[in-house]
């Protein structure tokens, strides 16, 4: 991995929580050139699958080597582990309970060792925030070119979730919403790959927790009228569902795991 | 215009949303060196005319040849078109949907080009995500010295939306509501310079959505006792409605539209 | 104090106001190499207290000499002063209003001046936007060396608000909530150092609002179960209460203010 001053931050911490800028405030102390950016901080709290989506999601685009803090972390102060991984082109550093695994599922991680020098500890070290105390200064000291191996022994393998993939029968294809974003938009785990041979036109019904229905597959949002039931292929390459120029996870009452079923 | 490594953003894509974080990935995977500004991603869904507001008021302070992206694009995906434009002393990339037109009613562009030159895109180009697969890299490139000419062809001339002004007659200014900002005051269309010569004491009457009346144009907030309806001139020189210590939004329950109007 | 670069924002103007982004602005337009932290937007509106804590439990971490510009102003425009601090080994600029108050309760101001030289003023000054047009500008030319004698005469002391602390009394201490974090997690003024010889076992009871009740004081969140109330020390020294993996200020309705005790 290329040594990167680039540091990003993913946390259930809320946006204008004082916590991030105590994360920020000891990164910068330990290296004053760090570079800082948020991915998000509008995790809902403990939510260490919608974490674990949102590092799979972002995390890709960075340049090769930057270092990605993740904080959704219930079990802070307990057994669990702090890990470093370096998954495709990225490092990351962050509690062992899952948050890695959407990641992982995808990638193998090529390194992966268990944070355990106490020596790149902020001192003293609270038992409520691992991040600001372990992650943050280990995020530094990395930026300015520490060798991984330095964190502590090889970690044997990550704490894993299950990510179910959407089912394939004939004419016939079963996922379920795994996200909603900030549109209302609903996410599914059904792939674009998954779809090719599905008619694109009014053949194909998708079907949202068994009473909302939409025919055909769009390509962009503005090709249904206003408040239509649209679905589309997101910038992801999964199949989502909206409603144009409006939520259709507020105007549906539609959440995370209602089951989404493409027919024709 | 300089070369600056100045990048802000100003979408709708909700404060601590990914989206926002991959377009910086995007933009610092290209070039690493960029400086990353975020204006606000708190402009309502699909509202073009609020970031168009947004634009006008905040990004005319920042250093010349700052480049700003922004993305309220409710067409993406369709046939409407993605710009380069030059106004005053700043750059903007967004697409060609009114979003730039509040800036462009004040100052004429001095360059006006469209992003069509592929050579630039992120590949593939989602169809729903021009932000992150088309503006990102755009700016990006802008940042590390590329022409903007070579972006694509010229542009005839931005999308406009109606920018109505106050109405000046003898002894009334009637005007509206335009914007309520994150403390609820009321920010209107009549400016400061239509109101040279009103009296400022109570002899002139501010009256809003025709129940509300105060009396006179103050200078600070706190020139009146808390929870107080007052009239004065905001920040960008407009006249603004706040109730002293509380949201004049909430308690009056008045929002964007709503009629305005001084008499004196 | 080094010279550092290094600016960081908090203001009660809401997450993703652009009045946040015109600060930005006019700061980079004078030192385009400053580096911009926010510490908060999230301070409720014109609540000097609640910024007078995040001031002083998120700013201490951040490197010598770092500038910390803090807005939270009900009185813009009047006669309160503006000022600059340096207390323990960070420089602010603030309203004089109670905002530093926390701070300097916990060390005296080591250098304390008032700003007024008209010369760092962005022109004209609005009367209702100080922090763009005096205190940003002031933060910029400190960035780039200013000496901060020039900023104007010495003040004479900073405006105090009162900070009670906990009551020790014979087998109890009589506190209250002071903040409730973003989790939900009811922080109080009862320090640690108080809690000293105090059993942590279950012959220690931790009492809030008269009606809710824990017992035992505990390290870690996930040492109890799930919808537990535990009573535990906080990441800043301070006895906290909090419901696993919930929001205990929203399943109990408690808020600033309501009263906090121990006993054993």
């Amino acid at each position: 991995m290329p040594q990167l001053s680039l540091i990003t931050l993913t946390t259930d911490f809320g946006e204008g929580s004082p916590y991030v800028a105590e994360m920020k405030g000891v990164i910068l102390a330990i290296n004053p050139e760090a570079r800082l950016v948020d991915v998000s901080h509008a995790i809902p709290p403990q939510n260490i699958r919608q974490g674990a989506l949102v590092l799979a999601d972002a995390t890709g685009v960075f340049p090769t080597g930057t270092i990605h803090v993740a904080v959704v972390d219930p079990g802070v102060g307990t057994a669990r582990a702090l890990v470093y991984a370096e998954i495709a082109s990225q490092r990351y550093l962050a509690p062992d309970n899952g948050l890695l695994s959407r990641l992982a599922s995808r990638e193998k991680p090529t390194k992966l060792r268990r944070i355990a020098n106490e020596q790149f500890y902020r001192q003293p070290v609270s038992p409520t925030f691992h991040g600001r105390d372990i992650l943050a200064p280990a995020a530094a000291h990395l930026s300015l070119g520490l060798d991984p191996d330095q964190l502590g022994p090889p970690h044997p393998q990550l704490e894993t979730l299950d990510w179910p993939g959407a089912v394939m029968a004939p004419n016939r294809i079963q996922g379920q919403v795994t996200a909603v974003d900030s549109f209302g938009n609903l996410i599914t785990n059904i792939t674009a790959e998954s779809l090719a041979g599905v008619p694109t036109d009014d053949r194909t019904g998708v079907f949202c927790d068994d009473e909302h229905e939409t025919r055909g597959i769009f390509t962009a949002y503005a090709d249904q009228p206003e408040m239509t039931l649209i679905a589309l292929v997101g910038s992801h390459g999964n199949l989502e569902l909206a409603i144009v120029g409006e939520s259709a996870a507020a105007m549906l009452g539609v959440t995370v795991g209602a089951p989404v079923e493409v027919r024709w």
